[in-house]
C-alpha cells in the first residue's frame, strides 16, 4: 500500500499492523545512538507522520545526517501508539532518498519571524503557519464557489484589463504595449494611443461590479471572484496592490435581500473552514490568535444586527469613549468607530445601512429622504468593515443626475446606462475582499502573509 | 408561493393547480384579439415559462404592447398542458410592470448574427445562445474546482503582476504607474524604474506554473485557476489577449501520473456539464454544432491513446494526405497534423509524448535519449491540442545547463532554481486554456463568444 499522509490519518484503522510505503519530506528529526525519529510529510495533511528507525536499518549513519526537507521513501510497518502524542507511527524497515536537500536549508527548526519568511515566499508554504494559511485560503475559495453554485448563481469572470475607471475607486495601474523608450507621438505632440494594443488607454480593473450588473440583469443571480488592483501607495498591513474580490450581484432584489445573502455567505464560509480544516484552525487558535475558534463560532451563532448610519452616529456621540476622529453626521465611519459599534455596543456583527449619499459611490440607490443611499457595510468584531454593498440606482433619471454631478463621462458608460432602459429591475450586490476574509478567519494580521506571492509598493519579487 | 423559473421546472408537480407569483422578463410574446402569450424568464433557467392572459385581465391592451424585456410580475394559476410543447403554463390573473423596456430594444425576436451581438456585450447574455454559453462556462469553472478540491488539491492564486517573463512564452503587457507624458529619467538618460510602483519593470503574467511548482513542493498537489495574458497581435478566432488558465502541478509524480490526471479531469468536466446543463447542451447540439453530445459522450467513454512524437511523425509520413506543412522529425506539429492523428488515425483523444527538446520549454525534463523531453500534448478530435504539459526538470545541473543555453538570467530565477536544491522531487503539471475548453464543450467557434467581455487587439470596450 502506498498511501498519502492524509490517507494514513483518515483511514488509520485500515493501516494498523500493515506494511506501507510512504513518500514525503523530512520536516524535523532527532536521533540517539541506536534510534532515530523522523517527522515525515508529503504536504497532503497538516499533521506529520512519525517514522522510527533503528540501528539495524540500512545506512543508519547516513540517514541520521540527512538535511531537513530531504525527500525520502519509507517502507515500514504501522504500529498503534495509544500512549503517545500521535495515534500511530511507522517502524521503518527501509529508507531511501528520493531527492536530496542541503544543510544550508534556510528554514531550520527554530522559530523564524514572519518578516524573514516573507523573503522566502517559495519555501514558506512548507512551514506550519503558512501551510495552514494557504490550505485554509484554498478551502475558503472553494466554500465561496460552492455556496453560490449550490444556490444557482452564475460565475462571471469580469475583465481584468479595462478602459473605464469604474467609480474612480482608487489609483489604477496602466496597461500598455507601447515602448516607453520610444513612445509614438501624434502631430499634436501627444502620445499616439491608437498605437497601443487596444487603441486606447487601458488600466487594471478595480472592480467587476458594473459588468456583474449586466449579467445579473440576464441571469438574476451572479457572482464574480477574481483579482482586482489598487496602485495606492499604502504601506500598511491591510493593503496590497493585487488582491482577490468576490462580488455577488442579485436582481429582483433590494438591500434587505443583499444583507441576508451577505450574512448567509459569511457564516457558510466560516462553517466550511471549521469543519474542513480542524487541524489548521486548532493551530491558529493556539499559536496565532487565542480564542479564534470561539469568536468564529460566536459569529455563526449570532443573528447579525442592523442599525442605520444615523442611529449609529447617535450611539457614537453618546458613547463614553474618546475617539481620535470626532463624530458628526455626514462623516465616514473610521475603524475606531466601526469597532466600537460591533465590539462594545452590539457585541456581534452588525450591518450599518443608509449612509449619507455624499460619502458613497454614484451607483448606490438614493433613499426616499434624498439624503441617504441604500448602502450597507458589515462590521465584525476585531476588524470593523469586512463587506460593503448597496442596492443599485435603477432609475435612469436619478442615475444620470448623479453621474453628471460626479463629472463622469456618460459616453464611456453608455452600456451601463442602457441597462436601466431595458428591464432594469431593482438589484443589489456587495463586495468581499478575499484576503481580508482570510486574515479574519486565520487570525493572521498582515495581508502579505495570506497571499501566496504578495504585491505591494516596491515589492514584486518571485 | 413566489418560485423562481428554475423552481417551477424542478418542482413542477408541487405547483400544479396552485396560485403562484412569478417575476421575470418578457422574452417573446404574441397575442390575438382575446388571448395573449408571454414567454417569461427570470434568468434562473434556460427554458421560459409560458404565461397566458385573456381579455378579462387588467389592462389587456397595455400588456399586449409591452416591449420585449419589460420586467413584469405575474400572479396566476399553474395548469398542466400535457399535449403542448411545454409541460405547464400559467393562466394569469394579474400582470404588473416592475421595470419598463423600450421599443428600441436592440435584440428583437429575429435571429441576430454573433458579430452583431458582440457589439452588445451587456445585453447578449439575455439571448438563448449566450445564456447557454455563460451558464455552461460557470458550471465548467465549478466542475474544475470541485474535481481538484475533492482530490485534496490546494488552490493557489499565482500573481497577475510579475517581474519575470516566465518562459518567454509570448509578448507581454507592461504594467506601470509612471506618467507616460512625463517619464522620470536617470542621469544616464534612461527611464528611472525606481520611480515605478514596484521599483522595477513589471508585466502581466503569461503563466503561473513556476509559482505553482513552489507550492507543489510544499503541498504535493496544487492547481491554479486565474487570468493570464498575451499581447500577441493575433486576430484569430482562437486568440484573446486575456484568458483564464488552469495549471495543476503534482509532486512525487511523473509524466504518466500527469497524463492520468489530465484525462480524468477532462472527462470529469464534460460529464459534469452533460449532467448539469442538459437543456443548454441540447440547445448547442441542435443549433450550434450537430452531434455535439455524441462526440462528448464518446470522449468520456474512450480510453485516451498514447503515441510518442517520433511514432507520430512516422504515421504522418505514411499518411495518404497532402499536408500544407511538410512533415519531418524536429518540427512542431501543426493543427492539421494534430487533427489528422486524433481524427483519422486514432479516432479518439490521444497524448503525444516525448517531443524534441529544441521545440519545448526549458523546464521540461530531458529524457534518457538526450534528444527528447518528457512533454505531453493532449489532442482531441475537432480541435487538435487542448492541453499541454510535462514532467519538470528536477535535476539542478541539467536545469542550469538548459537555462544557460536559453540565455536566461539566472539571478532572476534564483528561487525557482533553489527549489531543486531542497527536496526537489520529481514533479509534473499541465495547462488547460479555459476558453478553449469552453469552445470545445459548447461547440462555439470564436473565443470572443465564450468570454463575457473579451479583450482582443484594438478591442477593449465595456
Amino acid at each position: 500500500m502506498k498511501p498519502s499522509v492524509k490517507d494514513m490519518y483518515k483511514f488509520k484503522e485500515s493501516f494498523i499492523d500493515k506494511e506501507v510505503e510512504v513518500e514525503g519530506w523530512i520536516k524535523t528529526k532527532r536521533s540517539s545512538k541506536k534510534l532515530g525519529f523522523i517527522e515525515l510529510n508529503d504536504g497532503t495533511f497538516f499533521k506529520n507522520l512519525q517514522v522510527i528507525y533503528e540501528e539495524n536499518i540500512n545506512d543508519f549513519d547516513q540517514i541520521e545526517k540527512l538535511p531537513i526537507y530531504t525527500a525520502i521513501k519509507v517502507i515500514g510497518r504501522v504500529v498503534e501508539t495509544p500512549n503517545a502524542k500521535q495515534p500511530f507511527e511507522i517502524r521503518a524497515q527501509e529508507i531511501s532518498v528520493l531527492a536530496p536537500s542541503d544543510n544550508d536549508y534556510p528554514i531550520q527548526k527554530k522559530k523564524h519571524s514572519l518578516e524573514y519568511l516573507r523573503t522566502l515566499q517559495h519555501l514558506r508554504p512548507r512551514t506550519n503557519t503558512f501551510n495552514a494559511v494557504f490550505r485554509v485560503r484554498s478551502l475558503m475559495a472553494y466554500a465561496i464557489h460552492k455556496f453560490f453554485q449550490e444556490k444557482g448563481f452564475v460565475y462571471v469572470t469580469t475583465p481584468i484589463i479595462t478602459a473605464s475607471d469604474a467609480e474612480g475607486a482608487g489609483e489604477m495601474f496602466r496597461v500598455t504595449t507601447l515602448d516607453l523608450n520610444n513612445l509614438p507621438m501624434t502631430e499634436n505632440g501627444e502620445i499616439d494611443l491608437k498605437e497601443d494594443f487596444f487603441g486606447k488607454e487601458t488600466n487594471l480593473t478595480v472592480s467587476g461590479q458594473l459588468e456583474a450588473e449586466a449579467f445579473a440583469l440576464a441571469f438574476k443571480n451572479v457572482y464574480t471572484f477574481g483579482p482586482t488592483f489598487r496602485a495606492e501607495n499604502s504601506n500598511t498591513a491591510r493593503h496590497a496592490a493585487e488582491f482577490w474580490m468576490i462580488e455577488p450581484e442579485i436582481a429582483f432584489a433590494d438591500l434587505l435581500d443583499d444583507m441576508k445573502l451577505a450574512e448567509e455567505m459569511f457564516k457558510y464560509i466560516i462553517k466550511y473552514v471549521l469543519e474542513n480544516a480542524k487541524e489548521e484552525m486548532a493551530f491558529f487558535d493556539s499559536f496565532i490568535s487565542n480564542g479564534l475558534i470561539d469568536r468564529l463560532t460566536n459569529i455563526i451563532n449570532s443573528d447579525f444586527g442592523v442599525v442605520t448610519y444615523t442611529e449609529a452616529i447617535d450611539l457614537l456621540k453618546k458613547a463614553n469613549v474618546k475617539f481620535q476622529f470626532p463624530v458628526e453626521w455626514g462623516m465616514d465611519l473610521q475603524t475606531e468607530h466601526e469597532r466600537y459599534l460591533t465590539e462594545q455596543e452590539f457585541k456581534k456583527p452588525i450591518f450599518v445601512i443608509d449612509y449619507p449619499k455624499e460619502i458613497k459611490a454614484f451607483y448606490m440607490r438614493v433613499n426616499e429622504d434624498n439624503k441617504t443611499v441604500a448602502a450597507m457595510d458589515l462590521l465584525v468584531p476585531g476588524v470593523g468593515e469586512i463587506i460593503g454593498g448597496s442596492q443599485r440606482e435603477e432609475r435612469l433619471d436619478v442615475l444620470l443626475e448623479k453621474m453628471r454631478a460626479n463629472d463622469m463621462n456618460l459616453d464611456e458608460y453608455w452600456w451601463y446606462i442602457e441597462l436601466r432602459k431595458y428591464g432594469g429591475v431593482k438589484h443589489a450586490g456587495f463586495g468581499l475582499g478575499f484576503e481580508r476574509a482570510v486574515m479574519y478567519i486565520t487570525g493572521m494580521s498582515n495581508i502579505r502573509d495570506v497571499i501566496p506571492f504578495p504585491r505591494t509598493v516596491n515589492s514584486c519579487d518571485f
